[in-house]
This record gives C-alpha cells, sequence and structure tokens, in this order.
C-alpha cells in the first residue's frame, strides 16, 4: 500500500484535517499550503462529515501528497484508506483495534494509535502499531506554554517514550510556541489541527511549527537551540 | 467472502440492529429471537455507536447467524464486513460508492443500497448493487395501513421494481400490518428496526412479519390469500 515507504519516525510536522475550523477555506487549500509549508504528513480526518465526502476529499488528497511526496493517513475508516491508497490509517481507543486495521491493510501499511497511558501505549505498541498519537498534551488553546490544564503534558510523552520502542507524535492543543517541550520530552513530531487550518497563513504556521519541532530537536540531541 | 451463497431473492424478513429501541435487551437477545422466528437476514447497523462496539458485536452476531444460515450484512462500514466476515454491505447515498464498496469487497460479496427514487435505485444498480433497500416507505410508525404521511410509498417500490432487475426491499415504519402493500407492490420482502426490536416478544413479532409477507406474495402471485 504504501506509495513511497512512508516513515513515522520522519514525521515533524503531522496536520490533521478539519475544513470546520478552517474559517472557510477548503481542506485542499488548507493541505495546498501546508505542503508548501514542508508539511511531513497530513491526516483526513473531518470527523462529523460523511463517507462518501471524505472518500472524494480523499482521491484528492491523495493526489496532491502523492505529487509532494507527503504522507496521508486516513482517520478511523480503513475501508477509506483502502479505497484511496492511502499510506495507512489511525485508529482511535474506540476505533477498530490496531491488530484489525493491520490485518485489512497488510504488514506493509502504516498503522498508528491514540495512547493517553503508558497501558494503551504498550497495548497498542504489542498490537502492531507502528507509532503512537500521544494526547491530549495541552487540554487548552492557550498560548501560554506552562498552561495546559487537562491535558497530560508533555511528562506523559515522556513516560511513554520511554516504555515503548515506536515512534510517538504529540496531539492536542499543540502551537508553536508550546510544542517545544513536546519533542524534548521525546516525540518525534507534533500533530495540530487549528495551529495551521484556522492560522491566517497556514503556510507560515507550518514552517513555524517545524521550525519549533527543530530547534527543540536541537536542544534535545544536546546541540544546543538553533 | 459468502458463508453459504446468500441470495437477496430469497430475503423475506430483514432486521436491522439497533439496541438504542430494544427496551433495555442486548441486541444479540433480540437477534437470536428473530433467529427463533426465522428471520431471513440481519443487518449490523446501530447507528451512533462506535467502530470497536460494532466490530466487537459483529463477531458475535457472525457467529449466531452463521450457525444458523442465516445472512449478515454490515450498515456503512465496508472494513467491518470485512473483518467479522459478513456476508455484504449496505450503503446509503451518503456511505461510500457501490462501486467503491463492490471493489473493496469482490464480486462475491453482497452490496445493498438504499434508494428513494428511480434515479437512485437505476445508479445503484448500474454500479454493480446485488439490491435496494427502498424507503422510507411509511413516514410514521402508525399501525393505519393507508397512512403514510412523509414516506415515499408503496407505490415507490413499484416504480422501483419496475425499473430495476436486481431485488427491492422495502424499509421504513413496516409493521406486520401495513407490509403487505409492499409485497404486492413488488419487494420481495421488508426491512424493520423497531417492528422487531422493540416488540414485547420479538420472535413473535418476526413470525407475524413472515407470515405478512408470505401472505401477500400469495396475493401478488394470484394464489389468493393463504
Amino acid at each position: 500500500m504504501p506509495r513511497n515507504a512512508a516513515e513515522p519516525s520522519n514525521w515533524r510536522t503531522y496536520l490533521v484535517t478539519q475544513e470546520s475550523v478552517s474559517n472557510g477555506r477548503s481542506t485542499l487549500e488548507i493541505v495546498r499550503e501546508a505542503i508548501a509549508g514542508g508539511i511531513d504528513v497530513v491526516q483526513l480526518r473531518e470527523k462529523e462529515t460523511d463517507a462518501r465526502w471524505r472518500h472524494e476529499l480523499g482521491l484528492e488528497l491523495r493526489e496532491l501528497t502523492a505529487e509532494a511526496g507527503v504522507d496521508l493517513i486516513v482517520n478511523d475508516r480503513v475501508d477509506i484508506a483502502e479505497a484511496i491508497d492511502a499510506d495507512g490509517v489511525h485508529v482511535g481507543q474506540s476505533d477498530l483495534p490496531v491488530a484489525v486495521a493491520r490485518d485489512l491493510l497488510g504488514p506493509e501499511a502504516i498503522v498508528g494509535c491514540s495512547a493517553a497511558t503508558v497501558e494503551q501505549a504498550h497495548e497498542a505498541e504489542a498490537a502492531g502499531a507502528d507509532y503512537l498519537g500521544v494526547g491530549t498534551i495541552y487540554g487548552t488553546t492557550s498560548k501560554d506554554v506552562a498552561e495546559y490544564k487537562d491535558g497530560v503534558g508533555p511528562e506523559r510523552v515522556a513516560e511513554i517514550a520511554d516504555a515503548v520502542s515506536i515512534p510517538v507524535v504529540g496531539i492536542g492543543g499543540i502551537t508553536a510556541e508550546n510544542a517545544g517541550p513536546v519533542v524534548e520530552a521525546g516525540a518525534v513530531g507534533v500533530s495540530v489541527i487549528s495551529e495551521i487550518t484556522a492560522a491566517p497563513d497556514p503556510r507560515a504556521a507550518t514552517e513555524s511549527l517545524a521550525e519549533a519541532v527543530e530547534t527543540a530537536k536541537g536542544v534535545g540531541d544536546g546541540e544546543g537551540t538553533e
């Protein structure tokens, strides 16, 4: 299934699509801008929309992402992932189990799983997940780095990254301003909806996010900030 | 994929599951009773529940229905149908297109489609549907046969059954009391949720529905009522 040996360990910036927060712009337009800004992977999510619409959008996203060498993942629906030849799926704790998705998609596809606890992370890894989406990191959308009320916080990323050997992506309330601690805690990258989708300039927002991740990686590797 | 050459033209009674209207009984319990009452096909629907739950329920339904030689169809989710080895899927106008479901499941699986108009019926047949669910027949749940305010009525079944060569099942507001005209109009059978699921005795309700269909078929074939 994978078009170009998609590899989660290379994901720095991960866009989850949701047209409803795009201020009237289409998801295609947002994804085009994110690609121009260097996004590494796009997840077709669009919760609250029907499968017919998501399938049509997915075919267009596949074309865009394939041209750009960007990975494409489908949230929840293994059938849509198969139908649009996505690189894989991302399942949550109430979606099809990781092992079922793996069985349907085969060994080459990427199967990602949401994990909020170390136990869920262990279970997903044992079932064959290729990466974990850990969160919600920041429970608020506050720009204040120190504030993550109702979120699991970067500390949970550190716990989970220590506990498993597959890549971890932080998710939930992440911005260019607060991405650093998530990456320093051990995430390979960060996943966002609003930070890119609701931004006045989604391309610039993607670039800023990528820069924040790279800067934090420098810190994490002990090479100092760039 | 089909376990026993499931054949929509043999379907007289078709149960669509929805635990939320079962008055506290489990879908498994309702399906067991429906099987005892002679149901021909069960569709796993359970809208408003998550995929993980539906997958687990589907595995149990597959076991029950396979033992009984009853066909099992999954609503909307082609991936769940594949995962539980169902006989096929039923897609609506906002689900994955018939042709996509067919492509994913292969030529042997049953693919059904909802159609409210002759145009939708033609389109579904051309795309490879094996049967049509036509409705909503009766827009109210009134027991009065003559009343189907806001429904397409048995007349639409007649129009569609004349227009296509695949079997038609009536759906929406159908009871043992008002099933007759639907079958006389050309439906091979009738599909229900509440008539069986909300019944005090789901087994007896299934038997009554089957009897109503058989009686109408007698009339339709010009053999008189039984």
